[in-house]
């Protein structure tokens, strides 16, 4: 016998059970998550067998209504877990028996808890990407709202963190904003492969007694059937997908969040947070710490931690199910609530985030316009790689001398060119200098507003 | 003095220049290999600044000129690389000026290395997103076609690699050509992703000279232009959306490696590699190893790498364009070559591989038509729970006899359930079995059928 | 007014307080499994504080008391948590004031949550590292002792999952329970650098109070003090080092596990999980899954996901404490109990395994000894590379002929070398070659008992 | 025919052999680095093989001569590969033929390129850490010279970013000098881990010809011998131990890298880069950009990614030898040489980076020491709690009434504690400030010189 073969090596004591086993086997600690989608799933399965003739209309009705007695249960609060329910469905078949009887052991024919898991993970998914989508949105529109209002301001664009060109504010609140635009884009394309009925497909053959799949698909309002049974039942190519998803949307959050750490800081006083998202320090008074922004930046960690804990979970393993894809729903469950409150947080903190615009402005200085006098000799017709290295002499002319950029004499100018004219004064005022990047995508209003345009209209169109 | 300061603090010797550091920061080595798309972004540039009036049409000539003759020379293989040549963009710029003189340095007019870099990365990705596309529908279409062939074999289908229920040989391979279509849906969305001309973004705040980005994105079939400069100039996004879809594309062929190996050993020996994808053992003169799949295997771990390695570089970053973004390259160059490789070395596996129908057949046994037992009473009325646990007791009732499932008599199986009739032998048949599950996605001839005609559909909307 | 703003820029409603982020924010529902070592961390601050004169004895004998009342709530269940107490530091010292009153003020003078979090930290995993080394040395004891049982076992090894050559059972045992004895070295240098005492490093720049941390450290028994206050308390060294030495134990256990499933698929019949460690499948009634074999697998992903995560959040972080340093203690406490499972779960399946020796055996064929027939014409003489390619050509003509390796007759053989005589007999017997392969680490008898003395060493050294 | 089913089923054509798997397959292109460790591993074989009797003595020295030869080769470059050399073993062996005839043949015996191409790399890597270590103490040299030349350099100490406390420029320097003496201790744990012995292991079984270990390792001068010949040829943890080791490293040099690319912006304009280690823009003219620092923060995501790459590749692998394995070596290539450009730019970025001190100076500010203004009512005998409360306090006065905290009049402290006296001016000074930090650890300048000796200790040991 095994349990004594178990004391033979000098193991602890294991009989016919192992607490530790169960408890590592069991999953409804976390799968009672998918309690509605469970039942919704049996009710919508409930047609399909009554339509296929495996039960009467009187025995579906009974499931039916049982089923909803089993959902009441868990939406009040009573529904009672058995020591024996290892996982989410166990437990809503095992109390539906309970309510209705021998029907209820009907309910199982011809599926399998892997069609029937991976039909719940789905719906349940579904819902999770259509409200994530709606917080990403929210955040997206109180940007672009917070862009055009703000449009005015100017402040350093920055490469490398060291001081560029000046921008408009709005310029950069867009750079984010329209990232974000691109992790909504991709959230409906992951929820499109999400929106796949695997129901019918059984534990790996498919079904057998003639269940309609396009019924269920109908019921349960999918977008379309799996095309196999055994990948059906064992792909989570829609997990990885939507964990990638959060990553690289995490990825954007935690360089905003790094950019308003920064504007943040006494050096940048670009920015101050809202004290909602600020805490204090236990030791220092003086402290006001930026806490919700290095969490966020922190999350980027955690989310690509469980993608990259599912796809090495998923690599090399042999075909169809396997008791390894359990990992699924703990990662699924943590990255949408983490998303879920990131994107309201970011979402808090933008809207309450003050600027200071005169630091922001006094943080202008002249030799940020040092590209633009190179385009300025371009204008008169030197090529570019010659007006640069001219600009570039004029830098190090001003530096030589301790003065700023802007105050060089004109006659200090033309040493270096003889292009230099009386106009080059105007190269000096950074309302002017912005102004000119009209092409798409540039700093001048005219080409902000094309951007808030453009995401308000993709706004829109995910609105409708 | 720097160089001074250097002594002082007891470091390694470092005058102006620092051998390493040059190597370090060098790119070259590279992204040489960009040298063709270098040349066409740069020829359609020339064109913007003809048409923004900063070149005549025959400065533009004159460029486009010189810009063919340095394709010429990468082309034929006598480019000459300098010291100098950190990149491939200065490399060009600098053999261009040789070629035509000072008129090249008009070309960079209003251009950053910023956007000329990241425009040179989209298409040259762009380029290989269709090559490997092509790479992935030829193993699709071969493993479809030989599905379409052998779709009377059937063998055991295996869940926990637990001997579980008859399927069809087909059904195995489409289970895994299935999966790759997906892979191949997405390729297409990063595609689109990656298809978006940032040329024109400048460094940072745009470009202030006029140049038309709608006919930039013209004149290199861009389906796109980036919306705002500072995200264009430094988004990554499209990058690690190949890496991921790569890595989740191997973690596919991952699995069907896996298969194929175990199906390969002496134990299952229902398939055997061809010798051009085995190898020899330098000490075991009986050994051949299905090397190829094991790299297949192992390469998962590679590019997942890679992705992994680029979301970690981007995570926080600052916003806009900096250094760290170089990391890019490198990882992009060697995924697609494993793609490649790894794409083609399947399809030649797939293509050549024999299998061995008697075996496939002989490892079917009637104890995995347990469930078809259960499905026997359930078709004369006993619900499905119970008609689980009648059959569950058959099995037990076989191997106390230590006989075969379909070896119990019927006084035997009536001991069980009176429900057991003389027609109960109609279950064991395998072709009778698998042709039960007839439900779309099922392994039933024409749910097999069915699978291979969506397959084909596909295949023929990737070609149009 | 933030709050203010918050509505002009259309975000959700902000007030003073924002209930998400507040829970964004609060750790106590996990950091709370620290109240213990909380406790214990500032009992012996206290002591220091009453050392360098801060505290008077009767205040120092308040406090302690005090702690030790909070203590207790917290083993009695009674400790009652406020909304307010936003980690375990706050609601223990919210308590302690309730208790003591004023008094309680004093206790974290000089201190930080900076430097107490960190302490608590390093003394909770410092007794799990203990508790984790215990299971794994129990697993190890396990696998010896079996090996030690079943030494007369032989079965064929494997590379490439092909067939290689005749071993003991022992020694594929032996050769996962010295992969874990590395497991075992590496977590006593983990427990080592975690074992060093961080308090009195203040918020950054240390203790200004004169409190003796080489007292504090004798409290708690630390082996050492950190160097550096800023180091110290923002250094996560050995939590990633706990996160890798946890991946890298689960990657030797998902191979071990990928064995044992292969081995016990009915294809190899090697060996049988006990019934403890199995489950069955709700659909097929004759199947008995090895999910706890596949479970172990699985968390191979997830544990190295917490490590990855963990890695990509300290990434690029500015010097010392950052909020984002909060994410360590989850995947602290996530991997402690997976791999507390895990060990235990590994442990019972080794010790109640069934092996059938039976099938062990039938699965040895001559061809797995054409190594020892090429060491039998070395032994004569001829080079190795000649002796292989005829060994090579012996399992040609066997195959070519349908006969077994051994069936060649010695006249068949002797076309091939006239070195072959009549005692090439012995070759094929399985006994026989395992005994040639002496060497220590090899497979013969006196080999395998050298390992298991090694290992049992080993256990001794640990337990002393 | 397997080719022929090639053509069946309609796969690119295959022939006996496919290009594209020839090289997928092939390791020569980056093994050869391995050519002078395999000819030191093959020189020691032929050691073992002649006291055991396998070759004669002129037989080893034929072969030991021949060896040479073939190191000759490769040092003066002229060793010619052949387009069947897969990998350096193959090479060098077939080579050794060439020059010594069919002796070489007798080189192999016993060996297997399981055993032989793990020793290589051990002995590649044994060499490697010793240099890496020596860069890295290097480094840490650098950084504790500096610290102890800058000493009296005060700046401000940051939190989150925040302002903190004023510390000394010194300490800072050794809080990353710290951490990485963390890094030397553990390359030396994971080079005891390499610095094993598995030749004698052959493919999986052993070596049955009585070579004796103990002598293979003295001549190639390893601290043991591996103890399981399946574990031996398999296991990889030196492997991932290294790319850890190197992860975590890169993990403490990216967060010195950001501080110093910080600490280098307009923003803080503490310190200053030399030219040696920064770049211009092609745009701006103004601008010179930290890319040795953001290239060492990014190689801290590549670095990791290989690392990731390895353990997914092992993830699930059956026991011993698979061709999955020769991953392995590409990823310690890279990361060697990636940390030894890392070690030596981050030698000569602090060599030469020239500090700003009165930038330094200026930035400290009356509120950062608004926790000594507390610590002062501590000493006066209030408890820490309400010393916080009214420092804080003391810090809202001053921010209300528009003044620095240190200018607020004793009488207006004294309305929020009586306990405030005219000599709370002593607080307002910042060398008395970081002077009282004098536990160990601190920053009081008595702590920061026990560091330096702690550290300079540590070196001395390293060096014995």
């Amino acid at each position: 016998m095994a349990s004594e073969s178990g004391k033979l090596w000098g193991g602890r004591f294991v009989g016919a059970v192992d607490p530790i086993m169960e408890k590592f086997n069991a999953s409804i600690t976390y799968d009672r998550k998918l309690w509605e989608v469970d039942v919704q799933g049996s009710k919508a399965y409930s047609r399909g067998l009554e339509k296929a003739g495996l039960l009467t209309k009187a025995e579906m009705d009974q499931i039916l209504h049982g089923l909803d007695k089993v959902a009441e249960e868990w939406a009040q609060g009573t529904f009672k877990l058995n020591p024996n329910d290892e996982d989410i469905h166990t437990a809503n078949e095992r109390r539906l028996k309970e309510l209705i009887g021998e029907t209820a052991g009907k309910l199982h024919t011809g599926r399998s808890r892997n069609d029937q898991v991976v039909t719940d993970l789905r719906l349940w998914m579904r819902q999770t990407c259509s409200t994530l989508s709606g917080l990403l949105w929210e955040l997206i529109r109180t940007m672009v709202d917070r862009a055009e209002a703000e449009c005015d301001v100017l402040f350093p664009g920055y490469t490398h963190l060291q001081r560029a060109q000046p921008i408009r504010w709005s310029h950069w609140i867009l750079s984010h904003a329209v990232a974000l635009t691109r992790d909504s884009e991709r959230l409906l394309e992951v929820r499109k492969r999400i929106d796949v009925l695997p129901l019918g497909s059984g534990a790996i053959a498919g079904n057998p007694l003639g269940v309609d799949r396009e019924l269920l698909r109908a019921e349960l309002s999918f977008g379309a059937i799996t095309l196999n049974s055994m990948d059906a039942t064992s792909e989570r190519d829609f997990v990885a997908e939507f964990l990638f998803w959060a990553s690289l949307c995490m990825t954007h959050l935690s360089r905003m969040a790094e950019d308003l750490i920064l504007y943040g800081t006494k050096e940048f006083s670009f920015v101050q947070l809202s004290d909602a998202y600020s805490t204090g320090s236990s030791l220092m008074p003086q402290k006001k710490n930026p806490d919700s922004l290095e969490l966020i930046r922190s999350k980027a960690g955690r989310v690509f931690g469980r993608c990259a804990g599912l796809l090495m979970t998923l690599k090399g393993l042999p075909s169809t199910y396997n008791k390894d894809l359990q990992e699924d729903k703990e990662a699924v469950f943590e990255v949408s609530d983490t998303m879920s409150a990131v994107l309201q947080v970011a979402t808090g903190v933008i809207s309450t985030l003050q600027i200071h615009r005169e630091n922001m402005g006094q943080a202008l200085s002249p030799d940020m316009l040092a590209t633009d006098l190179a385009y300025y000799l371009v204008r008169k017709g030197m090529p570019f790689r010659q007006a640069h290295e001219a600009s570039g002499k004029a830098v190090f002319m001003a530096e030589t001398k301790g003065v700023a950029l802007n105050q060089l004499s004109l006659q200090e100018l033309q040493t270096i060119s003889p292009l230099f004219l009386s106009d080059v004064n105007h190269v000096w005022d950074y309302g002017h200098s912005v102004e000119q990047y009209g092409a798409l995508g540039g700093t001048a209003r005219s080409s902000v507003d094309w951007q808030i345009r453009q995401v308000r209209a993709l706004l829109r169109a995910h609105q409708a």
